[in-house]
């Protein structure tokens, strides 16, 4: 179990229980009973260096920092409505500064159907962006511990492209900083296929229309959002419900751009798409039989989804080439670990 | 205008208007419309070295961070119902650090009736700590904006001590560094003031109880939590209602630990309450009939409240010394200015 893992379980245990918290920590986001029905929470904090690069644009800071919250409602399938956003930056970047945080996180929160209604600042060495998003189950929660043996897995859009871009935008930066031309370097790399990377990581596009359809329809066992990376996310899917997740390597749909990308670099694509995380895709868990009404959803709604493994009983994740299997639930971001 | 007001008002010109909004940043807290009835939000986020001490104890911050946002919900008279906690760390502390914050967040906030649902955690160069809670207006949210001219201005508690309590945190702290033993240096100041003082600081008592009998008994026309500093938060209340709110010196009720505290150090205890902020105490407005009624929920609550002073026509904050007005509406903290 990875340490924030622990801590989780940890934390639980202090909690009382409580009739009214009907989806606890330890999910993607809390649900709690109200007198009108649930509502779901969730927050995110991004730290300058840690959790993104330092200098970061602040507007695509603030579209980058909604999208991470609404991920998590789209996991358990949830409208968004409402957010809070605190910011922490040093005062010397001026007023300006924690303005174009607000008007990229409004933009993109508006875009889902969500509006800022309140805040905080705060003087800090460094920047940071807290966000608290809040909204409405559009019907039973998916958790991440509803999946049982038999089932299919299935996972949205291309995992490791965020990953990919972001080892990007460092050799780009590293570039600028010695004034040479980056253009030069990737022969192999067209500006289209660059800029889906770049995009992939900077301005992730959370999955809410599908986690509202798959929870409308009722067709997903379970569900977690690919934040931390596939092998460390599915790990977790399967500690929740108890089950094996067993990912097949030639069914994970690997991009154009992180096939080129990955071959440049001398990289394995696959490990890219295990371990990278940041793709704030969903895996979820369906049965067998409902993969004609997934693929209807999908062409609907315009997100490619793949069915990418099966759900087994036992225990962990696993990542299955042929007549290998290989663990991959530590392949991945721990927020207690060192800092990527 | 301090800088973090005049930001507040371009933020919310960048907003679209929203029928669901009730109330919009600028005030202590937010409040939405919900199918159910209005729902209230607030965050605040605090900074190692900036709006706390390097070193702080954790179980004690993770009290003070829950109080700091529970003073908001007290503002605008809700009961507090559920909280999300953020938590950024040098990993390096390990998990039991985040917990003990955890741990202390839980305790103060279970006090007054709010639940942890959920939270993140990441690494950072030092202790963040962002809470987001929610709860439910007992009646109409009491805002910043409905004083009139002809009301009496009320507060709760005594100003400045934690003001006293944080300088007197920080001489001990400068006191062990040295190995020196402090109680010799404070012959003046009594075990139980030195207490007072740092226990007014670092555990604050968020007004929850009072602020949603104000609500209930309709009798406050607006509200502020004094965390800035009693100047500048008057001065915010008279901006928001567009009055002018007038204090008398000689009605503040400055404790007998202040005193001694102001004395000792040779500061003006006046200054101390004006600027001194952080007592997350409610300074608030009301009709003068409404004394009795007043000092009757406060002997019920056993929470003292004193006049101390009015609301006029006019704009700023002013503290009337006999003759002689000063304006003291930049007397506090800016979370966009220099760091404490």
């Amino acid at each position: 179990m990875k340490p924030e893992d622990r801590f989780v379980e940890r934390l639980r245990a202090l909690l009382p229980a409580s009739a009214s918290v009907l989806l606890p920590p330890g999910d993607d986001a809390a649900v709690v009973a109200r007198p009108s029905g649930p509502l779901a929470a969730t927050t995110d904090l991004l730290v300058e260096d840690v959790d993104f690069l330092r200098g970061e644009d602040p507007e695509r800071l603030g579209r980058r920092a909604a999208a991470v919250n609404l991920s998590d409602l789209a996991a358990i399938g949830a409208q968004p409505e409402f957010f809070l956003l605190a910011i922490g930056f040093r005062t010397e970047l001026g007023e300006d500064f924690p303005l174009s945080i607000a008007r990229g996180a409004v933009a993109r929160a508006g875009e889902f159907g969500a509006a800022l209604v309140g805040g905080d600042l705060s003087a800090a060495p460094q920047t940071i962006v807290a966000i608290a998003l809040w909204g409405t189950p559009a019907a039973a929660p998916i958790t991440r511990g509803g999946a049982s043996p038999g089932e299919a897995v299935w996972l949205s859009g291309s995992p490791g492209q965020a990953a990919a871009g972001l080892r990007l935008a460092r050799i780009l930066a590293a570039f600028a900083e010695q004034g040479a031309k980056p253009t030069e370097r990737f022969p192999s790399l067209s500006s289209a296929d660059q800029r889906a990377l770049l995009d992939a990581y900077h301005d992730p596009s959370p999955r809410v229309a599908l986690g509202l359809s798959l929870a409308r329809l009722g067709v997903a066992s379970a569900a977690i959002d690919v934040s931390d990376g596939l092998g460390v996310d599915a790990g977790r899917l399967a500690h929740s419900s108890r089950v094996r997740i067993v990912l097949e390597r030639d069914a994970l749909p690997l991009s154009r751009p992180l096939r080129a990308f990955a071959e440049m670099e001398a990289l394995d694509p696959i490990e890219l798409a295990l371990s990278g995380g940041d793709d704030y895709e969903l895996l979820f868990t369906a049965r067998e039989g409902d993969a004609p009404r997934l693929e209807a959803c999908s062409r609907e709604l315009g997100v490619p989804v793949t069915r990418v493994g099966r759900v087994e009983s036992g225990r962990g994740a696993l990542l299955r080439d042929g007549g290998l299997e290989r663990h991959i639930a530590s392949l991945g971001h721990d927020h207690l670990e060192a800092a990527r």
